[in-house]
């Protein structure tokens, strides 16, 4: 894996660049829609693709019971086995098992009972690596402790400095089974919860690790917009300059040209699809709650300004009979057009980066994002 | 609409034809998949037609309450609605009415008291047809009365001789409203429950009204593919020649063959659609049911022989891991693949029609069918 830096925008952070490995090549910054279990929720990797997604994000620790990484690599991998042709990230399951009930950690990992059948279960930084490597991931993730928000400064010191511990020993298992030869790129995470102290000295300590990437992890854990520029104002001087810089789990359109703006080139998110399957779609005016009934008799598409192909064929009103009837067509329309939506505002930030248009980019959009949000009472 | 009959096998009844619409042209035996509520359940309307279905059922019944028949007349008719570009018959709500509990039937229609809210509402000849009208359809459907089985034969007689003056109405409804030039057909309905003398009856008395098609109801109500035989050896025989013969809610692909057999030209079913969603598919060596631990690790595609587009992408062990992690993508691909299944069955009976090979087919696709149908303990 290549990460080429080709243009940092003068007025803010945002950074244009491009990823490459040997499956191909995705622009940056980029956004990853998620396929937590080897498939987006509702469309298939060929809509995914027209939609111009370059990367999705797996899960390692939903893969790891099912189907089982044994599985996964029998069938030639993930990237075979769920027909996707692009590039994958696997998360590490740092984020799912720290939030499982009943969990107990120590330094050699994580313990916790198997959701199915109930039996131990230890989750290591040697584990995680192995399951990630197994699927065939391009990109592993580091297995952190990703803590809660709020946490309380000691504990999140403590995660934090744990977090850099394992990341030793992920990237020990890493470079033992071959490093970046073996196809797999290793991104080691920054933790440190809200507190600026432990979000630099983190920031530091993980640059210092010299990995193909570099992850900003506990944020989008509930602490709201404002509080996560503010820790990210903390973590970005710090992060290295010639490395791609994957915020995880951002966001809303909002959360991604914020991130943009404060130099993150990576972003995933289950939202386009989660809202989507609650009827919530994604437009340049803000976003609509299609089982409204005022969608009932509407005869425009989504979204008037959209390119999608369920833009060019269906109207609201359809769309809202389905989420009426019970149809699950509905949920696969909606989701197709929110992914086509994010990847439209991903290409339009990277052209506006381009010419030097970020700052005037951001301020438009949002201003006509947020009007209409606030007009159809779904206001964050 | 015009139907043209192309061929009749010398060794049976099968049948090859051409119905032709200003919207297109269909090759009989043809089968339609159900699109009860204006979608075929889980799938878009490009992979219908990219698994060579060329005209669709959808339900005046469902269709009346969700979106409602003005709503979908509002929106440029049911193919715009759903972005569906080949033909459209729609059932008239008679099956569904019946099906329901508490409703009363008399002369004029049948009252019942809506799903959803409550209030009483009477179906009628007449209003079924103004229903159909509305939604667009190709070809509508006269209101009958389906009777359940098994029935006495007094009730059967009794419902069969009122589905004939309702067909009287609903033939005047639709020369009233301009008969085939409004670009809409109208069949009138067989009934008489298993009794031959009821179905000889009800054959002639509906075939003297001259219609642009004919379809067999009544059947397909649990009665079994011995009795269903039994019932169209007492009807094939009055049937029109120069008409399309339709027969209602058939069925599995045994069903299916012996309809084509007797001399049937159209057939539907929710079948490829409901099965797909239990994870059965259809394959030309029988069923298979993928949630079942068996295909685990099955590195096959669904069917070896098949040319569809999940055959030729995925394998059985990602199927059955969709259905083992609850993602609805297993749905839609297993309904993919059976449609064109249920299509390619059709392509190659026509074929084999054309070819005066009829029997020898039908022998050959059960022989392997059904064989390995038993190994796989989804005997009938």
């Amino acid at each position: 894996m290549k990460f080429t830096l080709l243009k940092t925008d003068q007025a803010s952070g945002a950074r244009l660049g491009e990823l490459t490995t040997s499956r191909g090549s995705v622009s940056t910054p980029t956004f990853m829609p998620v396929a937590t279990q080897a498939a987006v929720k509702a469309v298939g990797p060929d809509s995914i693709s027209q939609a111009g997604a370059g990367i999705l994000l797996a899960n390692a620790y939903h893969l790891h019971f099912k189907p089982g990484e044994d599985l996964v690599a029998s069938m030639g991998g993930l990237h075979k086995f769920m027909n996707w042709g692009g590039l994958i990230i696997t998360d590490s399951g740092g984020y799912q098992v720290f939030s499982l009930p009943n969990r107990t950690i120590d330094e050699e990992g994580v313990r916790f009972k198997a959701e199915k059948g109930g039996q131990p279960v230890l989750f290591t930084p040697e584990s995680s690596m192995e399951i990630q490597r197994k699927l065939g991931a391009d990109i592993a993730m580091a297995f952190d402790e990703c803590v809660a928000y709020p946490t309380p400064h000691p504990y999140a010191k403590q995660a934090m400095e744990r977090t850099l511990r394992w990341l030793a020993r992920c990237k020990k298992n890493w470079l033992d089974a071959g490093g970046l030869e073996t196809g797999q790129a290793l991104f080691g995470i920054v933790q440190g919860s809200t507190f600026s102290d432990l979000r630099k000295a983190s920031t530091e300590a993980t640059a210092a690790f010299d990995l193909p990437g570099i992850a900003v992890g506990g944020l989008s854990v509930g602490e709201g917009l404002e509080v996560m520029n503010e820790v990210l104002s903390h973590t970005t001087p710090y992060l290295p300059v010639d490395k791609p810089r994957y915020l995880m789990g951002v966001g809303l359109p909002e959360d991604v040209l914020a991130a943009v703006d404060s130099g993150m080139d990576m972003m995933d998110c289950v939202i386009p699809t989660k809202y989507a399957r609650t009827s919530v779609v994604f437009t340049r005016v803000g976003r609509m709650r299609l089982d409204n009934a005022q969608y009932r008799k509407d005869k425009f598409p989504l979204d008037t300004s959209c390119g999608c192909d369920v833009c060019g064929h269906y109207t609201r009103a359809y769309i809202h009979h389905l989420f009426n009837a019970g149809e699950v067509l509905g949920h696969t329309l909606a989701s197709i057009h929110n992914i086509h939506f994010y990847m439209t505002l991903m290409a339009d930030i990277r052209k506006a980066i381009q010419e030097d248009r970020f700052a005037a980019f951001k301020t438009d959009f949002l201003a006509a994002y947020l009007r209409s949000d606030k007009k159809n009472r779904l206001v964050r």
